[in-house]
Order: C-alpha cells, then structure tokens, then sequence
C-alpha cells in the first residue's frame, strides 16, 4: 500500500552535491538557504513568521532504494534503518529543523538557517517546532552516544555560484 | 508533482475517534500504543531500542482535504496551516515523538507511551529522537504563547475494548 504526497515546493540551498552536504543541520549551522513555496500553497504561510523553527518535511530525491541496515557516517556497524536518520529509507522522507530568519508569504519564500538540505529537495510539509511537545533535551542518544564524543569537522557551505 | 510513499505499518491506539484523541502527545502522556511494522521492514527495527524516544512520521488518513487556514482547538482566529500542527494539510502527514518502551523486531511490534495517533492511522517512517539535532527547548511559541497558559485538560486513554 502506498500514498500519495503531493509535493510543496523546494529547497534552494548551498548544498549541491551529496558528498559536500552536512549529515546534519548541527554541522553547518550557519548555512543559509531559501524554501520556495509553490503558488497554489502559500496562503498556508500565514502566522508561521511568529516561530523561530521550523521542521521541514522532505524528499531525499537523491536516495537509490531503501537497505534494512545502513552504515553510518560516524563509524561502527550497520544499523538498523529506522534507528538512523540516513536518506535510505522505505519513505524517503527527511525530517529536520531549521531556524527561521523570515517569511514573504506573497512570494511563497522561506529563509532559514541551519539547512542541510540539498539545492532542490522537494519540501513535503512544513510544520512550527513547538518546544512543549518537541524537545526532549534528557532523550537517551541510543546507540549514537559512543559516536557523539568525536564530533565530525564542521563544513562551511558552498554558495551555489561559489 | 506527486510522490508515492510506502505504509510501513499501523498504529493501534486507544484512541478510536477524532474527537477522544489528545491533540498532542503532551496531552495523555501515559497512553500506550503499539506500531505494527509489516514484515517487509522489520530487520528496519534493529538498534531501535537503543533510544528511549522515536519519531513517529504518519498519515492523517481521516483528513479530508486541506485548507490553507484552519481554527485551532485552543481558540483565537485562524492561522496558516504550516503554522499549525492540524490534520487538514496539503500532504496530510503527521509527525509527533513517543516514549519508546519496547521492541519486538521478529514480531513487528514497537511499544509506545504517549501516542496521539488515532486506532490504524498509517505509519510512513519511524526515526530517532537525536537530542543533539532535535531538542530546542529554548524555541519561541510564536502566535501560540498566549494560549499555552491554559492547557486543556489531561484525557484518559479509553482501551479499545473499554
């Protein structure tokens, strides 16, 4: 059984080739980019400019197939997929948060910080962070905590005409 | 555009009707679910019980139809969708974090605390809470701050058989 999704509009983003992208938005917190809205969506847009983070929903376009078990980048075994966030997933679906620097509901434009989308990923959805439900800061890292000690190198973001 | 994604599994929930369910998971903190993950994904599972929180990202599937600006449940005047977190969007999908208590890979079975999730609502993906890239307690509330103050009241769970 499938569903079907309609998609929203698309990220434009320094991030043009997989290999330069963060594996998270932790990684490049500084990388700026632009969610563009399509036309027929943007009423939507109302009152999202009150919050300062936004989840993106998202397209990993780019993923070829789904594996049940994935390496990760950090190191050690395969994992299982659903205990990872890697693009290799049955849904393709991407989730991440960015900060949101400002909305131009008329031109369907959203600035962000902190995106680790690659340029061109379809948007699915977007949704207001909302702390009360959303941040768990005692959450358990799982089987990632012996990795988290050595954090990967920072990258610093490409611009597309850069 | 349009893209197909795969059900990966159901939820089973206490909750029946729209109208019994928590509007978020903070609402009924101790109501227990299971995801039912169909075979095909389950080696998936595997270091998913490493973690003691698990994104769950769902379908709406009692939705009908989207709407660019809809009424909250906490009152004032209608907002933008994409700055709420309601059923009635463009891709109809869902995202909410559950307390994970248990998982059974062979069986399929992801033991939840905290679900919001209607009885059979769809299951796209399951990921894992990452505190290091998830938790921002410090984010605004943007337009729902004034109406925090006056939480609704706590639900009790009904068993499905209850």
């Amino acid at each position: 059984m499938t569903v079907e999704v309609p998609v929203i509009g698309r990220a434009l983003s320094p991030w043009r080739r997989r290999e330069d992208a963060p594996h998270q938005p932790s990684a490049a917190p500084d990388a700026e980019g632009v969610l563009e809205i399509d036309a027929e969506y943007r009423a939507g847009l109302a009152d999202l400019a009150s919050f300062d983070r936004v989840w993106v929903i998202f397209l990993f376009d780019r993923s070829e197939g789904w594996k049940a078990k994935v390496k990760p980048p950090r190191g050690g075994p395969k994992r299982g997929v659903f205990a990872t966030r890697a693009p290799h997933r049955p849904s393709r679906i991407g989730l991440t948060s960015v900060a949101l620097t400002g909305v131009d509901i008329d031109a369907g434009l959203v600035n962000v910080k902190g995106i680790d989308l690659l340029d061109e990923t379809p948007i699915l959805d977007l949704k207001p962070y909302i702390r009360g439900v959303d941040a768990w800061p005692d959450a358990s890292d799982g089987w990632l905590a012996p990795y988290l000690a050595t954090a990967p190198a920072l990258k610093k973001p490409r611009r597309p005409d850069g």
